[in-house]
């Protein structure tokens, strides 16, 4: 059952109240794209309740997680023409989580492309929206 | 239904070919320490079958994934004093990925540590042996 905290960024996106580049939704799950991206198409997975981390989140998510991830990954490597992906999620501030709702980034990775960069830049905001479109198979 | 590839070093390591340092184990997954680990109690989750990749992965281990590394990050925290952890898998050569077994790589972090260090290097066979004996909480 969905539960929000008012605080948080990632509830506001996923009730709508602030805008997102969405590529995927579902019951459970919603993903959107980074707005700073470490690559092109990097993707932030959240589940549509509040829960800090993995350790809290509800059984009825976690069960849905992996097959999310996995068609996720391959539609973002399909629909991109990427070569590669990584996934990721940080448990906790030392770990590096900055948003305190859980979350995966999905990185996807190109022929040519450093794969060693983990640095983000701030995303073009028209461009974002047309490489959403095409993640969701809408352009 | 469990396959495995005979030149798979995490198949030779599912099927106890070549020994690891066990911390979890179910019908579905394995994990054991890393023997080059980023940070203290790095350990490596398999699914018990052989997939490339987590878009090859098969439902039943996809459907188990998200309980089983939320079960393990809850383990790792706890009995190793960690507070937090990076979660992480990479699909594809360009992403970094070297063993072409799908696997997440779970790092423990620590207060006073450095969350930025990726760098792994060599761990010591007894030290690893005494660790998997905590996180299985056999000490």
């Amino acid at each position: 059952m969905s539960k929000f905290d008012d605080g948080c960024i990632f509830c506001k996106i996923v009730k709508g109240e602030i805008p997102c580049h969405k590529v995927y939704e579902d019951e459970y799950y919603l993903a959107f794209l980074d707005i700073a991206p470490i690559d092109r198409g990097h993707a932030i997975l959240v589940p549509k309740s509040h829960a800090t981390d993995l350790l809290t989140l509800e059984t009825e998510y976690l069960d849905k997680l992996g097959g999310v991830i996995a068609h996720l990954c391959g539609e973002l490597i399909a629909k991109l023409d990427a070569v590669g992906l990584n996934v990721t999620s940080n448990i906790g501030a030392r770990a590096g989580q900055i948003v305190m709702h859980t979350h995966f980034h999905l990185i996807p990775r190109y022929e040519g492309g450093d794969p060693l960069n983990w640095h983000s830049g701030a995303g073009d905001h028209s461009e974002l929206a047309k490489l959403a479109e095409r993640i969701r198979g809408e352009e």
